[in-house]
């Protein structure tokens, strides 16, 4: 159960009706999912977030299925359920295959685990890995 | 300071020699950074360590290119200054520009602001997200 | 389920129903919540969180709704869902209102997003911000 | 050292230096700190990032001070280290006092101790708190 | 729901079964449970998390159900729902008592809780904490 | 540099000597660390920090070596530099090995990447480990 109302379509302010139309067109979705519902709650919090994530998950130098898995990467480190669950259906939605995804939490889980060993033992940041651009 | 000893090639045992030798001849490089030196303590970790890494690293349904900049966003998200700092260096190595280093982290950090919205919330998941493969 | 089991008060030793009074008695409600109940299973951490929590949200330099606010904030970050639940049904027993909580979360969310950037990019703390007070 | 070159203002491009006067004079001050010139090696994330922060952080339901409050507590959750000082600075001259910097720091520590047992008991969420608004 | 598929051993390839008929000999169990049906859609990380596992967890310098409770300490810290409920368990099936639960996590909130402080002030490490073995 | 003033013995209150008094004696040092100097900003803190610190890592049901290395690994899996110093110094002093340190650090990891998996996953949590005490 959400601790804030999920705003239905129907039900929503213009304001909030125009966001959830630029997300169903630029999805090409029937419905918005429920992050968005909830997020409507408070609309300029609504409002930011898809522009911005609209934005940064547009093809650029990365490919938008290399984004979904950065996300997906991101979203398992941190345990968010809803977050795991919307970006590995939206990037199988983009192309990931089954043997990508296992490569891809092959990955996540080491860096986890060399994460917790690298701070574990407090190593010196070599010399080669410190000079800036 | 590292909270053990960083074991050196010269004083290294005949079994830690045999990892830093295949590390330093899968790598093309001359010799070992610190975070092997510091597992170097416990040579039955730095083993299992190196030899998990080479192989989940290694090219397959992703390029290498990808999975290192999964493994920096991992590394970003916990805040582990010498996994950043490696994995960028690595990342570079294998061809990430400063432009495709811009969107990762913007995409890391949208990633770690959505995630804290959608558990702050507790959004449940929607029914179209849980179904399995 | 939780992983204890849940102390109800029929059952409770003198100690634990000495705590779950106090509980009842401070907050003016009628029975104590699954927290305190999976507590009891350890008494002195019963005791001492209670104690503690006691003290610590008691109104004093910051008031009692800041303080749970910050509280949902550090609970948001961490994804706890009990410690969400509970703690946005405490704000707003305080008074914390739908814009006050839409505004708290996208503070929550910006600074998460601001964390992993500074973390990913190891910025150096500017020297105005190093000077202790 | 950050991993990204730090764009200083005398070499910064027209797109930069507009973020950066407008950072400038919204906060009253001459230079811009390391956050900013890290971000500016991707510009499109420097705009977003300001415009962003800059609508956040305005007074609204919450004030200021209170604001800067809560960003202070899920830094000190991430162990963030730029993010804590900037943003103790920050509360710090929005008047947060040494009394409401200890009670702020008592708040997180206890809401990571408790968040940590309601996790590693899996406590349920009691029907009380799970009712949407 | 899981995102992948989990592999029961009637469907398994031999390969998959093989680590499963280890798993199941080395526990002295009839079946294994949904971590490793998970894992098992993507072999590799099957393998060599099972192998890993099995050698990390053995008998050595700490015995295992040290090993268990430590294990147990770092789930409840990263709120790993699955990882807590099953190693909850084979820590009580180790000998783990109630009371050592107890204790277990009042270490764990309060590592948690201090470890929030140190960062949130930001306290420099003390010499003598510095030195290296 | 700590973010508050570190309180010296010889300008602090009586209340904030009184509690390192304590701590120098049950400690049996000459000194106090910079974490308790930097809590005496915020003497409520400080005294029930200690308070708590003092009788959670008392022998009990786990002896004091086992707690410390608990502590250890929390502090490892959040990377609180602070707090690895200075427990991985404190299991020193309480008989942890070079050995033992090995193979905690390997729980550690491990748990780190299992955790990750299982939260990336989203695995189900088997009937066998749901049930209560």
């Amino acid at each position: 159960m959400a601790t804030v109302k999920l705003i239905e379509y129907a039900e929503a302010s213009p304001e909030v009706r125009a966001v959830y139309d630029d997300i169903m067109a630029t999805r090409k979705v029937d419905r918005v999912n429920n992050f968005w519902k909830a997020l409507a709650s408070h609309p300029p919090t609504l409002r930011r977030t898809w522009d911005t994530l609209k934005s940064v998950m547009a093809p650029g130098a990365l490919d938008p299925l290399t984004k979904e898995m950065i996300y997906l990467a991101v979203s398992a480190t941190n345990g968010c359920n809803y977050c795991i669950a919307s970006h590995t259906a939206s990037a199988r939605g983009r192309g990931m295959t089954e043997a990508m995804l296992g490569e891809l939490m092959a990955v996540v889980g080491m860096a986890n685990e060399t994460n917790s060993l690298a701070d574990g033992y407090q190593i010196e940041v070599d010399e080669m890995f410190r000079s800036p651009v």
